[in-house]
C-alpha cells in the first residue's frame, strides 16, 4: 500500500469576485457574520470567528463574479517544497507569487479546468484587536454572535467540464483523498469530493453542463450546530437574501445545508457535519449511481433545478 | 522546523474492566446506545453506529474496574513499523500480540504510569447484518436512535502521577501534538490534551492525587449535536444513572460535556465539539494557569469535587 | 366587545382508521414513539409521554383509512352543558354516547363536512405502570426516548369542501378563535386555523379539491425542540417510512414541520412551535392571500403536490 | 366544581428599577436582545421581537434596584371590571391610574408582601417601523437576531415573607391556578408557581429569608429552542455578564434555564419550556417536599447559594 500524503494541511482561503462590492461586503459581514481583518479599495480580507489566519475569504471587486483563486496551506516548509516539485512535474505550475498581505510566498498553479490554485506555508496569524479578544483563549476571536456567525471556513465547490480529469489531478497535486463521488450512467464522473485531512471534504467538483470552464459553484462555512442553520434561515429571510434550497441534509456526505445567493449572485452555503470525520486511513471511496442520486437528498428533498445550472460567473446565453 | 508525524491515524478502542458485567453491558447498549458486534463469556465488543471498526469499546469482566488497554490504529503498515522502532528504542515496549478478534497484530507497550497501549494497522471492518444496514451508504451502520446513540468514539482520559513525563512520552511514542495543558503553580503539569490527527484531542491525562498509578478517568463518545446531550441527560435521569456533572461547556477545549458513572463505577462522558478542529499544522499549545482554572468551566460551573477524586479502579482507603 | 368563550379546554383525542392495523400500530409505537395504554382486538389507545389522559390517539382497524372522530375536552361540567345547548341549537347534534374506556359521557355532533366530533368533560387520567413512572413527578410518564418520542398531541387537519362554512361552525360550536386563514382570489377560504386555548391552533381545515367530504389531512404531535424533528427524519429514513415533505418551517403559524405517511397512508406530522403562543385575547385573524401563498413555505420550499391531493380515505379515481 | 376564571389573559409587563440606567439599557438591548419602543429620560419601554404590545419591560432609573410594578392584561373590558370588583372587595386596591404610554387605564393594587400590581385591558399595540417589519406577518417584529433575541416575556419571580398568604391572594385576585409548589417541613410554603392561562407559570414567588418585603428575584423571557440558551451563554460570557447558574433544567416545571445579573444587579433569566403547556383544566397542583428539593435540579445540579440569598434591592446588612 502506498502511504497517504499529509503534505497539505488544510484549505486556506478562497478569493471571490463580486461586481457589487459594497453589497457583497455588507452581506458577508453583517448578515453572514464574518469579520473583516482589513478592508481596502475594492478588496476585503474576511474570516470566521475561529479561523486562525488573517483571512479565509478574500472579496475582490471585479467586472464579474466567480472565483479568483483557491489556496491551501501546506503542513510544513518541507512539505510545501515536496508538493511544488510534484506540481511542477505535472506541468501545470505557474510560479511563485508573494503579493498578498494575508500570507507569505505562494506557489500558483491551475487545475485542468483552469481554476487558479495557490499553495503556501508562511501565513499571517489573526491578531484580534482588544475588543475582539475571546474570553476563552483557545479560540481565535470572541464569539460575536453577529449574523449567522459561522466558526470556520469549511469547503468550496467548483464546476468543471471533466470531473474525471480533476479527480486524477487533485489526488496527484495535493495528495487529496476521494471520499465520495457520483458515477454517471454515461461513464463520466458527475461529482467528486476531496479531502487533505480528517474533514470529510474540503473541496468538491461537479460537472458544468454549460460548456464554460473555470466556474464557481459555492463556498461554505461551518457552524457548530444544525440549530445555527435553522436560525440563519430566519436571518436570511428577514434580510431579503435569496434562499435557494434547504435547510436539509445531503445524502452525499450527510451534511446539513442551507444555500443562499449573496447580492452579486455567488452561491454561499452554511453547513454542519455533526461529529462526522474521515479518520479511517484506508477510507474506501463511496460511489453513488445516477439511480441513487434520483432519490433526492437524504430526507427526500428533490434537488432544485438552479442547483444544476446556476454558477458564477453566469454563462452569457442561458443563465 | 521538524515535520509533524502522521504515523498514527486515530484512537482505535479502549478496553474497560467491569465487576458488574451484565449491568455494564446493559448500560452501554440499551442506555448509552452502543451496538454489540459480539458478546462472549465475560467479554463484549461494542461500537457506536458510525464507528467503522468491529469494536471501539471492549468490555471485559474483571475483579475490579478501570482500564485494560488503549489502542491506536496506525496510518499504514509502514507507519506502524516506524512507530514500533521508535517505541522499542524508548525502552517501553512489551511486544507483539495477536489475540483479539477485533483487529490483527498489535504492538503492546506501556506509558510511564503503567497503562497498557497497543498500536495496530490490520483491522476488522464492521459488517452490518441486514437489519442494521444504513439507508445512506456513507455511514457504518443505520442510525438506530437507541438510547443516547453517539456517533463515534471520541477520546479517553487517564490519570497519571506525573503528567509531565506523560507529555514527553506521548509526543515521542505516538507523535501526538499537545493541544492544551494546565500548568500548576508548583511547576507541575496538572493536565495535558493530546491529538494525533485533526480532532482537538483523542487522549487526555490529568494528575492522580491518590498516589496510585494506572488509573482511568473516563471514556467519551461523540454525538452530533449539543441537543443530543441534553436529551441524553433525560435518558440517564429516567434510567437511574448517576449524573456526576453537566451538561455544561468545558473552558479547556470548549467541549460540551455530560459525565455519568456506568453501573460498575467507570466514568463515561458524552461530548460535542461543534465544528471545532485543529487544522493548523503549527498549532501552539494553549496553556492554562491555576488561576484561570479556578474560574470554573466556560460558563462558570464549579468543577465538582468527585471529578478530582473519583477514578477507577477505586483507591482502597479514600474513594 | 363580546367576551371570548373558554368553555372548551383542549383537543382531547383523534380516532384514526387503518386498514393495516398491525403495521400502523408498530409505526405509532416503535417508530413515532407513542405508548399504548391498551391494545384490544383491532383497537389501540395510544398517547405521547406527557399526555395526561388515557389516550390521545385511538387507532381502529377498518376497511379503509381516514378519521373516526375528533374529541375535545370541556373546561368544566358546566361549560360542557353550555356547549351542548349551543350545538343542539345549531341543529348538528347527534346525541350522547358513553362507549369508550378513555373517557366518560361525550356529546356527539357533526361539522358541515360530515366529520364526527365529540365533547366530554369526565375523563380517564393515565396512570403509569411502575416501569413507566417518571423521575420528575410533573410529567405524565417517564421520557422513554423510544422512536420520535413526541411530548403531546398538538393538532389535526381536516379537509372540507367549504371551509367558509367550517369557519362559522367552529366559532359558534366550540367558541374557537380563528388565528390564521387563507383567502383565495375566488372569494373562498382556502384554509383556516382554529384554537380554543393559547396554542396557536388545535385544528385546521383546508379545502378538499376532490369533491369528497369527510376526509382527513393529518394529525400532529409536538416535540420539544426542532432538533427532535431533524433526528426524527433520520429515524423515519432508516425505518423506510415515506417522508412526504420537510423538515421546514411553515409560513402560516411558523410551525417547524415534518410530514410522513404511516403504513396505511394516513398523513402524520411532527411539529415544533418554539415559544410561540396566542396569549393576546383580541388576536386579529391573520389573512394570507393566494399571492402570498405562492411564495412557498417560510424559507422558500415549494409545497409538494401530494400535500394538496393526498387525503384519507383516498378518493377512488384520482388518488 | 367551581368553574375556573379566565378573566386575566396574560402577564403584560414588568417595571424594573436600575441605579445604572445606561448600562442596564445597553444590556437589555444589545446583549439580551430586546428592542426599545421608546427611550425617554431615565425610562425605556422594551419588548421582545414577538411581544405584541408596546412594551413588556419598563426600565426606570431609580436610586436602587428591584421591581416597580407588575401588570397583567385582562381578557376583556368586562373581565377587567369583574376583577376590579373582586380586588376592591379584598381590601388591597389602590385605585385607577392612567399614566403610562404603553397602555390605557390600569387598576393598581398590592400583594400581601407589598409588591405593586396593575390590571388593564386597553393597550397599545406595537407598530414596527419600516425596517423592523417582519417578512412573515404573523409575528410582531422581524426576527433581528441581535444578542440573545428572546421571543416574548415569559414570567417573573418575586420574593415574599409569607408565600402561603401570596398563594391565597393570587388565586383570589387574579383567578390564578397553582401549578406547582414547595411544601417545607416546617409547614410553610417555600415557593409557589401560578398561571392565568395555558403557560405552566407566569409568576412565581419564593420565600425571602432576609426579613425584607417587596423584593424581586428575577424576570424571564422565552426563547424558542434550548440551543438559543446555550448560544446565549457564550454571548453573556463574551460580554462579561455575570452568569449565576445554568444552563440546566429545573426539576420544578422542567424549564431549561440560564440566570445572569444585569449590570445593576437585577437577576434575569432566559428560559425554554419545550412544548410543555398546562392544558388540563383540572390540573392538580404538584407539591414538592424539602427532601425532593435537596436532590437538586433535574439533572443533579446543586442550587447555587446566591440563588437563595440574592434579591433586589439588596438587603443592607447581609447581601
Amino acid at each position: 500500500m502506498a502511504e497517504p500524503s499529509f503534505d497539505v494541511a488544510h484549505l486556506g482561503h478562497v478569493e471571490l469576485y463580486t461586481d457589487k462590492f459594497a453589497e457583497s461586503l455588507d452581506f458577508f459581514t453583517r448578515i453572514y457574520g464574518l469579520t473583516a481583518s482589513k478592508v481596502g479599495d475594492g478588496v476585503a480580507w474576511l474570516r470566521a470567528f475561529d479561523d486562525y489566519e488573517f483571512h479565509t475569504l478574500k472579496l475582490t471587486a471585479n467586472s464579474t463574479t466567480g472565483i479568483g483563486h483557491v489556496a491551501y496551506r501546506a503542513s510544513s516548509p518541507q512539505a510545501l517544497a515536496r508538493r511544488v516539485t510534484v506540481i511542477e512535474g505535472m506541468g501545470c505550475g505557474i510560479g511563485w507569487v508573494d503579493d498578498d498581505e494575508g500570507h507569505g510566498p505562494a506557489y500558483r498553479f491551475t487545475d485542468p479546468d483552469g481554476h487558479i490554485f495557490e499553495l503556501y506555508y508562511d501565513t499571517r496569524i489573526y491578531e484580534p484587536p482588544e475588543d475582539e479578544k475571546p474570553k476563552l483563549k483557545n479560540i481565535a476571536q470572541r464569539y460575536h454572535g453577529r449574523g449567522c456567525s459561522p466558526r470556520r471556513i469549511d469547503h468550496l465547490n467548483l464546476l468543471a467540464l471533466d470531473v474525471g480529469k480533476i479527480r486524477d489531478f487533485m489526488v496527484q497535486a495535493l495528495g487529496s483523498r476521494v471520499t465520495e463521488q457520483i458515477q454517471l450512467d454515461n461513464g463520466r464522473l458527475g461529482g467528486c469530493w476531496f479531502t487533505v485531512n480528517n474533514k470529510s471534504y474540503d473541496i468538491a467538483y461537479t460537472e458544468d453542463h454549460s460548456g464554460t470552464s473555470g466556474r464557481f459553484h459555492h463556498v461554505t462555512y461551518a457552524v457548530d450546530q444544525r440549530e445555527d442553520i435553522l436560525r440563519a434561515a430566519d436571518i436570511f429571510l428577514e434580510n431579503g437574501v435569496h434562499i435557494e434550497t434547504g435547510p436539509h441534509k445531503h445524502a452525499i456526505q450527510g451534511t446539513f445545508f442551507l444555500y443562499v445567493w449573496e447580492p452579486a449572485g455567488n452561491r454561499v452555503e452554511l453547513a454542519n457535519a455533526g461529529a462526522r470525520l474521515i479518520l479511517r486511513p484506508d477510507w474506501p471511496t463511496v460511489t453513488w449511481t445516477e439511480t441513487e442520486r434520483r432519490r433526492g437528498q437524504a430526507w427526500g428533498l428533490k434537488t432544485i433545478e438552479t442547483f444544476h445550472t446556476h454558477g458564477t460567473p453566469p454563462v452569457q446565453k442561458k443563465d
